[in-house]
């Protein structure tokens, strides 16, 4: 398993905000903060709902007073504490239109921060934050969790170490049906915040899935759109906000991205799948499958790379985050504990006072966290017009 | 294997034009029309070079008499050739720029008619075409195989019988790699007249695989555009014609359609896939798998229907085209011969003066052949224009 | 599609005996052995069921006078034939119990022979053929079309090169589920023969499926052994014979291999894998994918070979033998015609007084069919010993 | 994420013991027993070399106090600890030959325990273990994390359930290449000591991953033999101990079961497969791709039960224990968690003087590691005979 770079003489202290609900991307956060045995949740604002976040807290271990009523309370109970107790940082588990107020919170606070997406509702915010986010030094990270499964990694080292040649082309399925589960009568369900424009924001599916996607064309195969042009869709009977779309993007050099997003296609799970076509070689991925990376190039017979903390034809830093050997399959918890890895890292380096290695990388960060919402804006935008370019 | 539904006394004659150089259509062509015994390849017009026709007419059996040097002296060779000898029907099997002179040369002759796509490389000879074909009222096909694949009759049975419920969303990726192997100063290659647009048309890729790909959405998924927006690309270097591009497509009720094609991705062979959201039920299948129909409804487990002519849960007429007990894998060939046995159905309908159980239907014809030489200008005219909206 | 080596000025003449009833197998050996257009059927007695056979043979296109009652009758009455009529090979595609006196009778009269598998019922009469065969010089093949998938010759040439180092281990896994159709009160079904001792000879699962697999052990990995320990069952309620085995063989060098046969396993289908455990490289081929190779070398990548006449990382023999550009699936019929057209290349050679370049290869020979009919015979006699070694 | 069904009031206390050096197995039981927050390391004796286990030991977060330099330290001084100290269970992660001394201390000392499999290396300590185990009255696992996977237990209730009819055959493949990687001159290597039969015991693969597949043949198919017959084979050059194996058993009721083991088929990487022929449905799982289970049943469209925790085709208990969301893949880790939740909940129970609802199922027991250790050497036993049938 993965051991940190830097040991630190102590625990890192983790607050959680939000995930106290049914919802399992709480203890997710926590499962992945903790996995490497570098973490400790201390406190937690774990519910809107103040008796269901302290029950919530209990079940996680939480002692009953750093188990705030709201995130207002948690920000200051425990800037009040001496150093050696508070938190290092805090996690955002939130529905979408609380991002923004509380990371500005906890920014403002000087608590590091991984927020969940999209990382605000509205591109003003975003760009507050980013600039917050600067002038406080603080380490800040975005759950774009499956950018950091290893062999995405490869990827991302095999494009730019020049591996695939050009990368002309990029295709992103994320193919699901959950939305098909909500019913109208359904509104107290784990999900129903997602069908609520208040609480989404004004894009459903594009920023639900959509971010992840973009975020993955940015970081696996380096696309940087210049354009945008987005078809978006409800196919849902009582969905206000889209939730199925196409969206098409040009880049600087006439090199083209596709992203194809549903979320009402009966039966599939999370099936998000990444092509590229290069000059040299092309390659695919697919999330549900995730420990298998495929190469293809002119002549020669396909080529399966497994991840494998012994594989010597990976990159050393991808064959360092394969925990387990080749055959014992890791899967979204292992990626997302890979996000928290290179979050800590840095964060670690903050605390005892190292220079990071190299600061900001290995997560995606603030900036990402920007991008992504500028990606919504354009989406809503293009799709708003019947489907037209919109420079990015 | 399949038998016929009403057994002609003698096997029905076939000619073949095009066909004898060195591509793979020609032997295709053939063996799929031989392959249930009722046809026999009995004269050729196989090149443009009339010392290489003759050669392969010798290979292919034909005797030396019936080896004519071009279309025009078979088509009149055999008009003059007494009723029990004459060919009953001509396949086309030459580079797109020449299908409408000899298909309509055919048609005036009586002749019935296989013809390769595209139908033709303008719409107005395409319009030509179909005119002439109701006219002389002979049975025309086009060579659309992939949509005679015996789960794709499956799929469309589906569809009509309300199976997948309504269609949302239609997703079709066409992608080869084809392309890459070409090199530029092999213009005397196999596959170098696709470079060629004076053999090719205005269109490359949209021409040669998205007709297919459109030919499906229409036939199986009976996916009808009102509008088309379509974006292309040339990436390879010597390339005058596009061979990547994203087409999206609007059915009048707002459900979607997207093609993704390439015939630039690195190793990939003849990857079709067709997916298709309805509001009861998803569908996948993977022409390079064939035999596996993956069918996903909410709730239940995912389903996968295997050709198999004593699986009772397919359609009857699907399980009467599995030629061969499930597990004995059939592929591109037979779907071929099941394209050729439902246009030679209609055709001994004619020959025996039996009324047609169900004219034109099993088979791609001259509509469907015009309907893809509309496509394909509709694709060039929003390609150019930078990817607008076009009405179709 | 695949060429003759050497041009016939005129069609090989075929007569089949048995196979037509509503078993596949009849229309298979016809359609593989004229797939490339080199045989034309002339004469056939078609079912034991005089009046059923001269309604196949007409089905079938064989002239009246050629549709014979009875195998005695089809090979009196073409050996009285003028040569230049006279049917050139027989194909056997009869229950297994006539395949001997069939055999014996057309090779006595000098015809050349496709025999069904197994070659017969008994060892003794199998030792009589081949002394006969080879005293009478004919051709003479043994139907086990898997080991004539392109790729199983691929890995055939990659033992016998060296590629794969010392073979030390074979696995053959062949699971069919197709006699858990079989009821009891349906004797009058399709596979019903398969349940009658009479028919079958003494042995079921291990004669009708494990013959193949004993064969590809052979053809494909170089296996020979030198003791067999057999372990038979059988589960279906009304069946006489084993439907279920597990078969162990060692050779003589201590290398391994082991079949395991079933034909009772629910809903699957024809699902024979081939695994090969080589000091340098271990290979994987699954027969319902046949056409991708996996190759698997230590520290490397996972290697998939796919069919693709292209592909010069196969070997040119198994690149002639891919009929059509990768991708385009080939299947079960082409890997049948892949037998016929070995057979015909000899039988050309034969015909046409050439000496064969390398006559009784590319096909199971009589000697191979005799040792398949050693292999059931051993693990009869095994498994009725409880599953002790016996030498082989 | 899944709770535990008696919330402690605090975290449960473990010790490791061995875990420390190169190999995975420590950090992966670390992993598996926090991963759902109910356990603390608190104690380890984590290596043979005191000064490498004092280092693991600050890396794993464990005061330099209780980090002792052997297990004979660990049992005495967690002895002497108060009870609200004192650790509450000692996971054993040696190699195989100090299973056994030290499960037997931490039983006598009152210990609860998680031990390394195979158990024993000797058949006689087996039982003794298992005596003592009865009498003091302590919680014990083995670590068979395999059939702790949610769709093997899926399988399980399945069998149970009559959903599969009888069981009649079960076939289990576990193919690995890990030995080819064992260099003669790397006896230093982390793998090193299963070449050495002193610290393996008598045997090899079937000692190595042969326990697992005879676990699972039991766990998921309920199958118990009365005679088993083993082939064993020494492939790899150096090797002392078996690295291939075929195994065959029989049931009481005639059913079979068959074991493929191999660890030295190049880049296989964990490939265990289970297969279960039942007379009403057969079912595939393969743990490379644990999430899914194949269902086939005569005339029905093959199923695919995916591992998502709102799946109700699943048993409850099934969905309970999928963590994630479908299509989040899950694996080895939270398998092995799983095993861990169901030892920690009888644990929990001893633990806060509840009566355990089910004492010892959802692990295997002391119970199960004896019949794996008699397994093994009943497997040897043949083997060395030259595979003749051994009663069980």
């Amino acid at each position: 398993m993965q051991q940190p770079p830097i040991p630190m003489a102590r625990k890192i202290r983790m607050a959680l905000i939000g995930g106290g609900g049914q919802a399992f991307i709480g203890p997710v956060h926590l499962a992945a903060a903790t996995l490497d045995q570098r973490v400790q949740l201390v406190a937690g604002a774990l519910s809107s709902d103040p008796e269901r976040g302290r029950q919530a807290a209990a079940a996680f271990g939480i002692a009953p007073q750093r188990a705030y009523d709201s995130y207002r309370e948690l920000i200051a109970g425990e800037s009040e504490l001496p150093a050696e107790q508070r938190v290092d940082f805090v996690t955002i588990a939130t529905p979408n239109d609380s991002h923004f107020e509380i990371a500005r919170a906890a920014v403002q606070a000087g608590f590091h921060v991984v927020c969940e997406k999209p990382m605000t509702t509205d591109l003003g915010q975003a760009e507050q934050l980013a600039a917050m986010v600067k002038e406080r030094g603080v380490v800040f990270a975005v759950a774009h969790p499956y950018a950091a499964y290893p062999l995405v990694r490869q990827i991302r080292q095999m494009v730019a170490g020049g591996d695939v040649g050009e990368v002309q082309a990029v295709r992103i399925h994320y193919i699901q049906g959950g939305l098909r589960r909500v019913q109208p009568e359904a509104a107290q369900q784990r999900a129903a915040w997602k069908l609520d424009p208040y609480r989404m924001g004004p894009s459903g599916t594009v920023a639900d899935i959509g971010t992840h996607a973009f975020h993955l064309a940015r970081y696996a195969a380096a696309f940087e759109p210049v354009e945008i042009a987005c078809q978006l869709a409800t196919f849902h009977p009582v969905r206000p906000l889209e939730d199925y779309g196409h969206i098409l993007m040009r880049g600087a050099q006439g090199n083209l991205a596709l992203l194809t997003l549903s979320q009402v296609t009966h039966g599939r799970l999370n099936d998000l799948t990444l092509e590229i076509d290069g000059s040299e070689a092309s390659l695919v991925w697919r999330q549900e499958d995730p420990n298998v990376l495929t190469v293809r190039r002119h002549g020669q017979p396909v080529q399966f790379y497994e991840c494998n903390r012994r594989a010597d034809y990976l990159e050393p830093q991808v064959q360092a985050v394969c925990r387990l050997p080749g055959g014992h399959p890791e899967g979204f918890l292992e990626a997302f504990a890979n996000l928290y890895a290179a979050f800590l890292n840095d964060l670690g380096d903050r605390l005892t006072g190292h220079a990071a290695a190299s600061p900001g990388t290995g997560y995606p960060s603030v900036i990402d966290g920007l991008e992504g919402v500028r990606f919504v804006e354009a989406c809503i935008s293009s799709g708003r017009s019947g489907g037209w370019w919109t420079p990015f």
